[in-house]
């Protein structure tokens, strides 16, 4: 097998964007559970992400999200995060939670609404010309309940026209990422439920906009890896957004439901040039922490990540190569078992140590007092949350 | 097949709890959207609920959800729905919106969270004590996001001795019925996960103990009219929530998402006895109007029972049984299609005109101009809603 | 509603497409259980699918399969078929029976594995050219088993680089047409999983390469009648394999498991353009019947397509059109409803006696004897099966 | 964590049954792959088996599978086993390859068939009571693939019928073990589906009867290490069917698939009281080689169930404890984690080293030999498969 410290320099590279939203509080339709300590507006979420970073050196960039960290002066918002050791990075538009997206949004039947959602838009590359962020997210929650609600062709073409005028607006160096997801939370039909659909639309627009592969949207059984490997052949992934699953969009911490899985993907990703330096690929989470504390179980998202990127660059390509040449299936299966098998937990250790930071994260953050220091000043005001 | 007058008699034997909430809003974690006319109080989801028997004849009963529908007194609701010509029906319990229950209510480690949550289910019988409500509902949130996060099995034991103490305080017409959830808001386990589960429970608890079978509760591909079977089979189907599914727990509108396993559901029914007079299993809708009108909703959903009912009425079973007992698959299959395609909508309307009921009832609410009335008159106070 | 009298001539543009191979025995990996009178060759099953065609006036085309109808002079069995009143159709490769093939064909590491299964296809299109066949079908068994077991994106890159030399060997009025499928008999990664593989493969080699969509081939849940509008709005819908499915690629009667699916697909495929004389999407069946009769299972197959086509016709469009744009969620999905509901069966019992076929297929089929004159004749020979 | 030498005296209580048929060629509807050196006769298939005991030290029984390994003396074959130095495990009946059981077995609405699938029950008794075997393991390929096709209830009822007859035949320490499956080769219903009416039918029957578990017979999603719990809380967990999937019954090497669920269910076996001496849950593999050597493919199967033992064993309990009573999530996830992340490789070489077997059992199969000389000496005669 690969040894640990050839592979130690290509972790350096490895950076991964945390949601501002995962500093809130989130829970299901049943019930938001409020933490202590949650912060109340984006310049408290932004501190709290610092923490991340501070403690793994990992999570050098924030996500945004529209309206939610709406703020008066993103440049004063820029300027904290730089304070705190980090930057502002995706855009993530809303078009969920208005009254008026109650049918739709984008792919709405009425001018109207699709223009707003379009608008809505424009607002969010408003704001990444201020933050200097590269990527607009478009998640949508577009889609319908009941067979027969819309025709899903007209919606469809109506979609591909929204994003034509949104696209149009980027500048050069912005992108813009259309995520797809199999359902939730319309339950009968969405207007992007697959990478398939997410790939002919964004291929229909140009070279700046890509697929978000966020890992908890698919159909029960779908081999993500798969995807990931196609996305990057035809040069169409943009981003993933990171997190498990048991069941549906869980939005589990990354590698909590199925830690061979996410190793599997990194593999892909790695294989396709898709890690480190050289690739434009964004890694993203994308989770809630509904019964957990967030801010370390951040921190273990991001080690989770980085463990099994570790793994994933162990495999020895070379063995793996002649053993599948040679049509040894259980010779180049336990290749790719072997790396994912190695305790790479003390070498990420020492490698931590030796670049400066705290060998242990989770346990530097319980020492660090800080979780008990926000619940106690973070006194009044009103939690963030999703505003359901 | 079957003629239908041969069938009519029984139809009126048919009789679907409402739920409460069903009329109050509902939604996502991503959003509720309100909707013009939701009732503010219990007494006005009555007043809803009641619109529906009497368009339908269908819907004698309103089941309650406490706290959601907690009064001052009850022996006033009760009469309300008199008044309405509706009854009081099903009390279901709720130990999933206290702070308290974030980790587990009666399988809760904390001996003084799971009495809270045991005291819960007996104020609820004390409720069902001034109703006159024979069944306690019980649907637990319980369950783990992570696997570790608590022992599964310890969880399992304090559920069986929390359900002991609630069993022992139940009248001797009253009966506990257990449903069980595949997943939702727990997304690693559930402390009643399946059929086989809450079977297991309720049978060691005693004849007044049943099982509740929710359309929506199973994992993809379940068939459920084998669970209905086995069920009945057993002696312990105690009562259904109808609704229905594409993906996960959709809740939409019971017959919309597959109108062929509803109609194999009923068909199953029938065919152990559960349908009619002699039965004890009740029939309930537990659904989220989300996008549509809620009391329509409703209408729409009883209706659909019924046709479903009238189909499975019509099964021919004498032939049914001869070409099963032939071996003929195509021929016992084909007898059992036959039933399913009959339009029985013609029939059914002139069923009803010969009750002095509407032979459309969807037509007959939408000209009856009760829903622009409760959006006129129903301004100002609190919106019912799940409060989550 | 719209009236059935003003559907009825559209009614005569329905063309099935019958598999040659759903006459022969068929089975699972625990057991084939054979049938008696099953054909022992290709002009046996010939004329079994030309009784189809007789009694229901749908099926006027048998697909053949390459190596199993292999015969000396197609020519001959071209005519054969013309005698009995069909013509040959679509041309199927098999890549998954010989030794060579068990890592994979057209994928596989080795070039001279890779090129026996190109081969193969140039085989498949001479057949072609002497049946006068417009469409090769694809279906590859490749994959892996085992995570590791091979290179996915290498495998990728080798099947579009085999496809496009396969391509590259139509004639002009020729098509490929790349079936997907997401399991089975691979169990780790199958090279065309999804609809997106599909389509990025046969929009990478021209427009006489299509997607081929079959009914079965999808993850629990997928919404199918989705992608086919989808195919259709990017003009890569080529066939269509009609079965149906409660779990895996269960191969049942098309509409035995879910008729409203059925039913939601054909309204997609009429409200696309891809139904009738004036599209070039090919209708064909690919089922095995099992446990039932034979034709008699075809007969049901194909008059299920019917009865739910004619539903889908009847939608009445400019009302729904006009609900969905009102934002009528209940008034459009009751619409849509009133058609599948409505009982069909009459009045196509009528259209087939108007043009001289039996009111009842099934029946005529029954009473015609030809059950028993095959099991009587077919003595001695080896029966027609798959071969695995 | 625990310490490996705390464990190592509990690994040596593992012992895994392995599964005749694994010896022999398998594959799938769609082609069979023979292999060279595949056994010709039970004989052979439990040499094969020998060797992966004698390399493992973990596999000392050999489950046979009649009529598949149907033998004149049946005390001839324990002493062959016991001369390798193995010895005759379960007995597997087989009531899916008679013609006469096309529409059912023990289910069968015809009496005579009936009685032929108990009589052959009975048969595998008398097998029993020559080979000193324990378990009768009984799986159903009894179902239905059409709505309608027979009376559900009605099978059931004289499934119970059949296992009573069965269950009477049994000596006082025999057992009779009733595996569930979700579907397959039953494509609409299965007789016994789920954990719940394998459970309902042998508590019926009394104490000798229980359930077995095949880990790749679930709904897609199910939480099996909790059906685990519960059966073993139950008191009803006979055996398990060790293998692993991903999509449907796959029948891959266990573990592969998803390592983490092997873990969580060995975590819930030692917990339960499932492990070990004390108990009496039988540990058997039920897999297919289809593409991969058979057996290395049995060495690489149940070497990593020890691994994922070991990592089980090595779990905390008392640490665990602590962080679930605190209500820590992440902490007791995490301790969880642990031991699953603890690569237990290099202590079990060693321990394996230790007691006299070689420190890496695949690379000591490779070199030994055995594999090219059975594919030499084994020529002639047929290979044993499972006859479809």
């Amino acid at each position: 097998m690969t040894d640990f410290s050839d592979i130690a320099p290509r972790l350096a590279e490895q950076a991964i964007e945390l949601p501002s939203w995962a500093f809130g509080n989130s829970g299901t339709r049943f019930k938001v559970f409020a933490q202590p300590g949650v912060p109340r507006d984006p310049f408290e979420k932004i501190s709290d992400a610092a923490q991340v970073h501070r403690l793994t050196g990992l999570a050098p960039k924030v996500a945004l999200h529209i309206p939610w960290d709406k703020v008066d002066d993103f440049g004063a918002l820029a300027r904290h995060a730089a304070d705190e050791g980090v930057a502002l990075g995706t855009v993530n538009s809303n078009t969920f939670q208005d009254d008026d997206y109650k049918l739709g949004s984008v792919t709405h039947r009425d001018d109207r609404i699709r223009q707003k959602a379009i608008d809505h838009h424009f607002e969010c590359i408003d704001v990444m010309n201020e933050t200097g962020s590269r990527d607009l997210k478009i998640w949508l929650a577009d889609g319908t309940n009941y067979p027969g609600q819309d025709d899903v062709r007209g919606r469809q073409d109506r979609l591909a026209d929204s994003l034509q005028k949104i696209y149009d607006r980027l500048g050069d160096d912005q992108r813009l990422v259309l995520e797809y997801k199999f359902f939730e939370p319309a339950f009968y039909h969405t207007d992007v439920p697959d990478w398939g659909t997410s790939y002919a639309q964004v291929s229909a627009l140009g070279p700046k906009a890509m697929v978000c592969l966020d890992t908890g949207h698919h159909a029960p059984g779908t081999n993500i890896e798969f995807i990931v490997m196609q996305l990057l052949r035809l040069g169409k992934l943009g981003s993933f957004d990171f997190n498990s699953r048991f069941y549906a969009d869980d939005d589990l911490i990354v590698g909590a439901a199925d830690p061979f899985q996410l190793f599997r993907i990194l593999v892909e990703v790695i294989r396709g040039g898709g890690y480190g330096a050289g690739s434009d690929v964004a890694f993203m989470l994308d989770q809630c922490h509904n019964v957990e504390d967030k801010i370390p179980g951040q921190i273990r998202s991001v080690l989770n990540v980085q463990e099994m990127t570790a793994r994933a660059l162990l495999v020895d390509r070379g063995a793996l190569d002649a053993a599948q040449t040679a049509g040894d299936v259980l010779g180049a299966h336990g290749i790719l078992m072997d790396a994912f098998y190695t305790d790479v937990r003390p070498a990420l250790a020492e490698w931590r140590e030796s670049r400066g930071l705290p060998a242990d994260p989770m346990r530097a953050y319980a020492e660090s007092g800080y979780g008990a220091g926000i619940a106690a000043s973070r006194v009044g005001g009103e939690q963030a949350g999703w505003g359901a």
